[in-house]
């Protein structure tokens, strides 16, 4: 009898593989053999889902992407007020957690690979137009000129990027972290004061 | 007769080397062969001034930091009051030019190689923290309470931060390029304003 796989999650499975291989160990560590030693399995299991590295790369990618969008809309639904969304869908895209810090250290490991490398930057282009947009839509009921919008959201998409890079790089021990995150967290929630009424 | 070297000279010019390897192809082109090749010298030149591969990554590092503060702080002397030093030396810090933007593609690479590296996870902290007093001395002749000046150089190191890796990757084309250096500035000098009086 044949064995009944569901592809999907054994697709998901692969992914969180590499993604902790390349959070924990960098990039350079994410091969096709690592990755499916990591994920319990055979290089050639994985190579049916992912036909080569650099697809599985950014694949990984995508999906530390989607799962915080994803995160992001249920904050987003839970929220009592404008501002109380902005609030948490930002807090909700740092690395405050070990969960978020490991997406963070996938982005951190792809942007230093993007010199030379012109299909990861596209790649890194298409998420951040993305994620303006969105910090758009959040930020339009609480401003009112269209420009004011544009120019926050920019201001915030950076802040955000280097809020989260100085909690991935504040690593080399615990208590740092710890400290980095909760500094991050009260830094964003003073900033975001200014869209109060 | 013994040639006669300048041996800071050499040690420099194999550090702009690497600069330039990195920045164009990334890390892992970074090889004591391929470093070397580019310096137009042998390797076994190259090793006299660095040991192994570790080292020269780290100086290349640590040459860009220190260009880059050797620029800031000539822009510091030229500034005609409290408010333009500010702004000068934080126009200086962001990639709006060709060689800048090398040095901030250089960092790019060194964060991403941070995973599972406590070594440049703590060279990087030092960097950091040296970084942050600068800002946090440059807001002090502007800002009245000391809780005020450690929180806004805390904002402004994440935002210069982020400002500089959305430059850095939109490189996919050089119209995007120029177009996120300029949005850059016009976004950094607006953002200034609520330090002036």
């Amino acid at each position: 009898m044949p064995k009944i796989v569901d592809h999907d999650k054994k697709r998901e499975e692969f992914l969180l593989a590499s993604r902790e291989v390349i959070a924990e160990e960098g990039l350079n560590a994410a091969t096709l053999r690592r990755v499916s030693a990591q994920a319990g399995c055979t290089t050639g299991s994985l190579t049916r889902y992912f036909s080569d590295r650099n697809t599985l790369v950014i694949e990984t990618l995508r999906l530390a992407h989607f799962a915080a969008a994803s995160r992001m809309r249920v904050a987003a639904n839970k929220a009592t007020s404008d501002y109380d969304r902005l609030e948490q869908v930002l807090l909700e895209s740092l690395p405050l957690n070990d969960k978020r810090l490991q997406e963070w250290r996938v982005w951190l490991a792809f942007w230093g690979a993007t010199n030379g490398e012109p299909e990861l930057l596209t790649e890194n282009e298409t998420r951040y137009k993305e994620w303006q947009t969105v910090l758009a839509t959040l930020l339009e009921p609480l401003l009112s000129s269209k420009s004011d919008i544009e120019q926050e959201a920019y201001n915030l998409r950076a802040l955000i990027d280097g809020y989260g890079l100085g909690i991935a790089l504040s690593g080399s021990n615990t208590r740092r972290l710890k400290e980095a995150q909760k500094r991050c967290k009260l830094q964003l929630m003073a900033y975001l004061q200014r869209f109060k009424n």
